[in-house]
C-alpha cells in the first residue's frame, strides 16, 4: 500500500507544528466532514469510506517523509518526536458507503487530538469528496436509465489512474452494473466488460471480416461496434450477416453497439432492422459522451436503447468535477467538557452547525418511507414512542408532530480510541445496502429538474446551541 | 513503482487476444495521440510524458495479474504465452512537455506491434490527458494573473489522489509557482507554500492570540488569514499590531490572507488599512473558489491582490474537467510499406488524418514569433530556404507563402525499438521550456474571450493523401 501520510496541505503540518508549541497538541478536537447547498447536489451518495478506512490505518512517517520534512525547516523538535512513532488514537464516525447525505449533514466525524485531526483532514476529503462524488453522478444516470444496465467507460478520460480505478469502484456503488477498467476489476472484484474498437475493424481488410473473426472468437460475447464505416449501410446490415451465423451454429448474438452519430434515429432504425432479420433478442449498446440528461431526452424519444457505456461525464462528474466537501471544528474539549465552536458566515449555507452531532432519518413507521432527517447533539436521546416536532432550521414557524415514525442513526462507529471498530463490508454488500437506501425515498427527490427537497432540520437542542453561539458572536 | 499494467480497458485485451488468434499481434501500426477542436479549447499546454515513460518502462504482467485475467475464461493460451515476457518493442515520439499543442496536432505517436499499441492505449490517454488538461488550465489562470504568484491548493477537492499529486506537478509546467500539497513537494521536488486554517485561529480563545503565537512560530513567513470573525473589523486591525510588533524586532510581515466575501472591496480596504500603518510591503493573498474568469474581472476592478491560491477550479479543470484525447489509428505496415488509414466520421473534425505524421511549428526568422503550425508526414522534407505555400486544411484556397522563415519539429523520439533514448528533463527544465515556448506567440492567442486561433495546416502531401482516402472510402 502507498505511503500516502504526507498526502495534506502543508499549512495542515505547519499548524500542528505551532499547536505543539502552544501547548494545544493533545487537546481533543471534534471535526464534521459534509458539503454545502449547492445547485445540483441536492442529495448525495456517499462512497470513500473504506479508502478512507486504508489510510487511517496506514498512516505513518517513514524515514524519507521526516527527512524531506526535517529540510523545509519549518518544524521544531518537538514536532519529530511526535510524528515518529504517528498513529491515530482517536474516535470517527461516518455514514456507510452507500448511504444518502444531504446538505449539512455530517457524513464523517472524527473526535482526535488536534495534531491528528488537523494532519488527516485532507486526505479524508481528497478521498470522500472524490468516491461521493462519482457514486452521486453515477446514481443520477442510473436514475435516468431506469434499470438499463450502465457500464463505466472512463478510464481514459479520468484524472489519473486513482480517478480511474476509485472512480469505477464508486460508480458501481451508484449503480452501474459494470465497469471497463480492468484494474479496478482485479482490485475490487468488479464485473468487467468491453466489446472492440474502430482500430479492430480498421485493421481488417473489411469490416465483415472483422466482424467474422470477432465472432469466431467470442461466439458467446458477441457485441460488434457498427460506425465504422456507415452504421445503417454497412454496419447493421454486416453485423447481421454475422449473427445469423452464430444463431444457426447454437450462439445467441449479444448485440451491436452505436458509439456516434443521431442514436435516437440509428437505433430505431437499428432495432427495426435487427427484428426483421429474427434478432429480436440482440441487444443495442450505445456510448458517446453520455450523461444524465443525454439519457433522459434519449428515453423521452423512445430511442430502442437497452444498455448504456458512459465515459468521460460519469468519471469526471461533468461539468461539476467536485463535490465541494469541507471539514469543520464543531468543538473543542476543555477540562472533559466539548465547548461547541461555530464558523460564523455572512451567508446562512457558510455558517456551521456546533457540537458532537449526528443524524437521524426519520421514517414512516406504516409506509417505510423516510420522512425528514434530524442533525441532532450526540448527547440527546429520543423516544420514538413519544410525539416528535420537527421544524425548518431557518423558517422555524414550518412545523410538523410526527407520531408514527421510527428513527435511524445514520452513523456507526468506525474508530474507537484509534481501534478499528467497524466490520468492514464488502462491495457487493455495500451495493445492496445503497439500493435499499435508495427504496427508502419517493423518486421525485431524485428528479433531475426541480426535484423534491428533503427536508434537512436541526433538533430543538442543536438549533438552541446554534442561536445561543450566533448570538453571542455578535458581541 | 505502482503496477499500473492493468490499467486498461478490458476490450484491448479481448483485441490483442484476438490479433493473436487472427496472426495479426506482430503486425506494426501507428497510433496518434492528439485532441479535437473543443468550445474553450483552443490550445494545451503538453504534460505527463515522464509519468507516461515510467508507465512503459514499468510494463510487466506479474503472477496475480495473470491469474486474475486467467480467472476471466475469456483469453487463449497464445495469448498468456505472449504476455508472460511483455514489454514494449516499438518506437515513440512525442512532444515535450511545456510544448504547447493545437488540435489534431499528434502529441504523441506510437509505433508498434497492434498486440502493445492497442495495450497502452488507455493509460497513455489517462496519463497525457489528465496532466495537459491541468497544465493548460494552470496556464490560463497564470495569463489572467500577469504575473503574480499562483499557488495549487486544490488537494482536497482533486478526484483522488493521484489527480492531486500529478495535477500539481501539471499546475507547475502551466506556470504556478507552489502548490500546497507536501506529498506532491517530496515526490516532484516542488515548492510548497501554505499559511494556517479558520480552526487555528478558532482553537484560541481569540483572534488576536492565534495571530501572536503563529507569528512567533513563523516570524519570517507569517501570513495571516484575516476573515475568521470580521475582516475589516477585526481581522486586518488584529494582523496590523502582530505586523508592528514583527517589524520592531527586524522581521518582515508577508502579509494577509483572504478566504470569503468580496474580495475586490475588502482587499482595497484591506490594502489602505495596511499602508496607512506602514505595511506597504504586505502583501495580499486571496483564495475562495477563483477560476481565471474570476481573476480576470478582479484585476478589472483593480483589486489589490498579489497572490493567488487556486484550488477546485485548478485542480478539477471544472467546468471543463476532461480534456478528450483520443488514440487513433493512422497506419498499418504490410509488406513493409505503411498503409496509411483514416477514419472518417459524418463531422469534418472527427475524421482523422492519416499516415506517420509529425508537426512542424514555423517561425519568423527576423522575429522569432510562432506564424503557423504544419501537420506533415514524417517521409516529407523542408528546405527552409525555399518559400513554403501553406494553405487552409478545408478552406484551400486561403494561401499564405512564407519566405523568411524557419522550422521546427516539435517531436522527439523517446522510444527506438523499445528502448528508452531519451533524456528526461528536470522539471525546473520543463518548467523553463514551457515559458520560452510560450512566450513564442503573441499573446491574443492565449486571450480569454474570442482568442486568435492559430493556423494549423497539412503539409500538401499530408493534404493530398488525406484527399485521396476521403474519396475512396466513398467508393
Amino acid at each position: 500500500m502507498r505511503n500516502l501520510t504526507l498526502l495534506t496541505d502543508l499549512y495542515q503540518l505547519t499548524m500542528m507544528n505551532g499547536y505543539v508549541e502552544s501547548g494545544k497538541a493533545d487537546d481533543i478536537a471534534v471535526f464534521d466532514v459534509f458539503y454545502r447547498q449547492m445547485p445540483n447536489l441536492d442529495f448525495a451518495v456517499v462512497a470513500g469510506l473504506e479508502q478512507a478506512i486504508d489510510y487511517i490505518e496506514n498512516l505513518h512517517f517513514d524515514d524519507s517523509d521526516i527527512a524531506y520534512l526535517r529540510s523545509l525547516n519549518l518544524f521544531g523538535e518537538k514536532f519529530f518526536d511526535r510524528i515518529k512513532d504517528f498513529h491515530f488514537t482517536g474516535d470517527i464516525y461516518a455514514m456507510k458507503e452507500g448511504e444518502i447525505a444531504f446538505p449539512t449533514e455530517p457524513i464523517l466525524t472524527v473526535k482526535a487530538p488536534l495534531f491528528e485531526a488537523q494532519l488527516i483532514e485532507t486526505a479524508l476529503l481528497n478521498i470522500l469528496n472524490h468516491q461521493t462524488l462519482i457514486a452521486t453522478k453515477s446514481f443520477k444516470i442510473n436514475q435516468e436509465t431506469a434499470g438499463d444496465p450502465v457500464s463505466e467507460f472512463g478510464l481514459r478520460r479520468a484524472q489519473g489512474p486513482d480517478a480511474g480505478l476509485y472512480g469505477a469502484r464508486a460508480s458501481i456503488i451508484g449503480g452501474c452494473t459494470s465497469t471497463s477498467d480492468v484494474l479496478a476489476g482485479k482490485m475490487f472484484g468488479l464485473k468487467i466488460a468491453g466489446t472492440h474498437s474502430h482500430s479492430w475493424v480498421m485493421s481488417f481488410p473489411s469490416e465483415i471480416e472483422a466482424f467474422e473473426k470477432y465472432a469466431e472468437l467470442y461466439p458467446d460475447a458477441c457485441l460488434l461496434l457498427v460506425d465504422t464505416y456507415d452504421t445503417l449501410c454497412s454496419g447493421v446490415p454486416n453485423a447481421i450477416k454475422v449473427f445469423d451465423k452464430l444463431k444457426a451454429n447454437g450462439h445467441k448474438p449479444l448485440g451491436i453497439r452505436l458509439d456516434s452519430g443521431d442514436l435516437a434515429y440509428l437505433s430505431k432504425k437499428a432495432r427495426v432492422m435487427l427484428d426483421n432479420a429474427g434478432h429480436t433478442e440482440a441487444r443495442i449498446f450505445v456510448s458517446n459522451d453520455i450523461d444524465e440528461h443525454i439519457v433522459s431526452t434519449l428515453k423521452m424519444q423512445g430511442a430502442k436503447i437497452n444498455s448504456w457505456g458512459i465515459g468521460t461525464k460519469l468519471i469526471t462528474a461533468a461539468p461539476q468535477p467536485a463535490l465541494g466537501g469541507v471539514y469543520k471544528l464543531a468543538g473543542i474539549m476543555k477540562d472533559g467538557v466539548l465547548v461547541p465552536k461555530i464558523k460564523v458566515s455572512d451567508t446562512q449555507e457558510k455558517t456551521t452547525n456546533p457540537g458532537f452531532k449526528t443524524t437521524y432519518r426519520i421514517y414512516s413507521k406504516s409506509t417505510g418511507i423516510a420522512l425528514a432527517d434530524l442533525i441532532s447533539l450526540r448527547s440527546e436521546h429520543f423516544d420514538e414512542s413519544s410525539p416528535l416536532t420537527i421544524f425548518h432550521p431557518t423558517e422555524t414557524w414550518k412545523k410538523q408532530t410526527l407520531t408514527d415514525y421510527r428513527m435511524r442513526d445514520l452513523t456507526v462507529k468506525i474508530y474507537d480510541n484509534g481501534k478499528l471498530v467497524y466490520d468492514r463490508p464488502t462491495l457487493p454488500e455495500i451495493v445492496e445496502f445503497a439500493k435499499k437506501c435508495k427504496q427508502e425515498f419517493y423518486p421525485e427527490y431524485f428528479r433531475l429538474i426541480n426535484p423534491h427537497i428533503f427536508k434537512v432540520d436541526l433538533s430543538a437542542e442543536l438549533h438552541k446551541l446554534k442561536s445561543e453561539l450566533l448570538t453571542a458572536s455578535r458581541k
